[in-house]
């Protein structure tokens, strides 16, 4: 998979808040194999606690994704972007701009303008968007060049809420990367998202408010690797009609 | 996870049936990672193509499970597993008695019949058995250690079209080996039968009708190990009212 | 809809138990324009109450379908419906033998051999069973002119946890009247059994423990009106490519 | 129910494109009993069907809804409506501006500045919108007093794809008539529509392609009926653990 040309073998990203503690969030990020994580730039710069976060995140060897979390507007996705390509030493961006507070969903319509003045100014933009197709046209009109559809509202661990949009993303967008961003909740979640043709999973509360988070990065890690290896393996058709398994009429030979 | 004594690591079990070739179902199984195979009693009587089929098996160093695949009655479902306990020399059946044609669901009656006669004559039985609590318990009784309920009709694909009722049977046989027999289409329903807390799966078709036998083989196997550890980790809850998953609350403001 | 040669026109069967009063439910009987209630033997002959409560359902002019609910055995649903005869004066009996006291489910066992003893004894048995096309058989076998599968646990209100074993049953008893019986929870339930093709519902805790229970018994005969319909009204097949409503091209005449 | 000032009493808006026949449109229509009917005008000036079309309409006594169905820009849209206008002499119109030629959906962009252009120039816009909150945010300030989000890609009769999704819009804007436009495929869709809180359903494809497009009508009109009533009646909660639905504890025991 090649993200703005950057060759990525993992396809599990991996979000770096709520962990109970650093060595916690540590073993979770060995755990997935993860080769991006995301960092919010607000708690990065929370004073007192920026310093030592950062330089933990640095042992990883991770690619640093820095998120405009919590911005509501196009100026303060914008500005947040560019303190965090200063801070990071990146043109990466993964580009939230939240419509409703509730459900966090994106503000398609300030997610689109944002993108397009952060991709004039250079930046490689990651838009965290709905499953809707238009605003996917319009964000890579606007210069990105992966998307990052939700799959629920942000922390609800309620899976794909609406598989057939993604499946409608996937064959409007056949060369595009897609990477589902928000809501999945557990390995099964994340193998579907792979089975649909999904290139990759974002992910953060679902590892760390399991019980064990390293083991839950672990879990769902694998669960992309059998969505992904699944999806290439081309599956059966579902039937309506049970047919048999085992062919006991006629008994062609196998010898 | 023990099956009648037996220490068993992986909790794949793969059906032989409706390979294209013997040589694919070989990649299937090595790809699999599987420690049990079933086999059809009939398929390997057929004349002239049992012997150099059960030579293939052989190689393998897979355990197998004889099954009576196409057993209407008890009758022919005893006289059948004699046959296979002196042709593959285990005391293992998989026991299924079909009682309807087009679903191939088990005949409830003669399946609790049929494993107490079987059980009582040593055999060591694995019932292919609906998500029915109470057959379960007639089915211990009658001397079974282990459970294997349907997730779907035989060859369907479908999944798990019952997945509280397979909760259900987790809850009230905390100590049985519960594997899913049939119904499973892709990985992401294996792991979430495995998320379900089941102990294993065995399928067939899902590997055998998939375009790459080899590669859907291994990908379920994943599923089957993230379904697995994911159970373990302890997931966390879905929620209906979506939280923020950047905790930006009590950090300091944007400098 | 005709049960053991009796003509009935609403596919609506509604329970007694559990009302807040018995105005309440006097109230949501005639909402529901049911023919047909179900009564408790049990609640019945509790001391004290039974009078008045068999008072009060005689003013309503409705057939009475007695119940063993509560029973776990063959003995004690055949006694229990021994005495329903007598004290209803009527050879209906609703026959529930319990196999599983969290989920109330049928003891499919115990289940066919009462029924086959009450249908021998001149009963006409409407059987609480499961989804299971074997066990199906078998209760028609013994004797049986109705089947009442559940939708899901007695109480739930999950609605149908198993609509494509529903269907099988109706494709293969295509002239065996089938109500599903307990699970339904609100009126889409209903609507959507109708749909599948079944003849008719009787459910009791979604009224009861409704806000409203004689709004919504109103709105549930309305739901199953709907359901009839629309299932003999044949409806259109559902597409996954979306084509567009209004033929906006060549534009075929109408006039 | 108040759409733009007008007291409206059935819940089911229906469009009148796809029947058979003018006679069998005729028919459906009132078997509907619906007060509000859509219209394309693509469909009205059609060369040589308009006026025959428009006459038979007009015999009804419903009120028009004129569409812009298949226009694709903004200025499309505004001419059309504007055309409309001056045939059907009402500010109604019912705002399609379509963004994707397979799936149908809305462009969510244009549609809401030609909401916008529409609004100040004195119509009143029924918008054919997705799900999305801010989406609906956008159209309400832009002056729409109704919103018109989609359950499934129009034509497909794949029912409610995302029913969450409506949920947060009805909690969202509790005070703005929702009527789910497109996507319903059989009455237990648009009773499950209706007990989400939606305030009416409009939908075309369901009934004009059905088998018997009357009776479909009509069916779907009680489903409607239904769904709202029980709505109202505030349903039970639905429970993962079973309980008796006849309280047969703290009864005397069977005398």
């Amino acid at each position: 998979m090649q993200l703005y040309g950057q060759d990525i073998t993992s396809r599990l990203l991996l979000g770096t808040a709520q962990y109970p503690s650093p060595s916690v969030l540590n073993a979770a990020i060995k755990s997935s194999a993860s080769e991006i994580i995301t960092v919010s730039l607000r708690r990065e710069t929370a004073e007192g606690t920026g310093a030592g976060f950062w330089d933990q995140l640095r042992t990883l060897n991770c690619r640093i994704l820095p998120n405009t979390a919590g911005c509501h507007s196009v100026q303060e996705a914008v500005t947040t972007a560019h303190m965090a390509r200063e801070l990071f030493d990146t043109p990466w961006i993964k580009l939230e701009v939240i419509g409703h507070s509730d459900t966090l969903q994106p503000d398609v319509f300030a997610l689109v303008e944002a993108a397009r003045v952060l991709s004039d100014d250079g930046f490689q933009v990651f838009p965290y968007t709905t499953d809707d197709l238009v605003v996917g046209e319009k964000l890579l009109e606007a210069g990105c060049e992966v998307l990052m559809p939700w799959g629920a509202p942000i922390g609800s661990g309620q899976g794909l809420r609406n598989p057939d949009a993604l499946c409608a993303m996937r064959a409007h967008f056949p060369d595009v990367p897609l990477i589902v961003d928000a809501g999945i909740g557990r390995p099964s979640d994340a193998t579907q998202a792979m089975e649909l043709g999904m290139d990759a999973v974002l992910l953060n509360t679902a590892v760390a408010k399991a019980g064990d988070p390293a083991g839950m990065a672990r879990a769902i890690a694998l669960a992309i690797e059998a969505g992904r290896e699944g999806y290439l393996a081309d599956p059966m058709e579902r039937r309506d009609m049970a047919v048999p398994s085992t062919p006991v009429l006629g008994l062609a030979a196998l010898s």
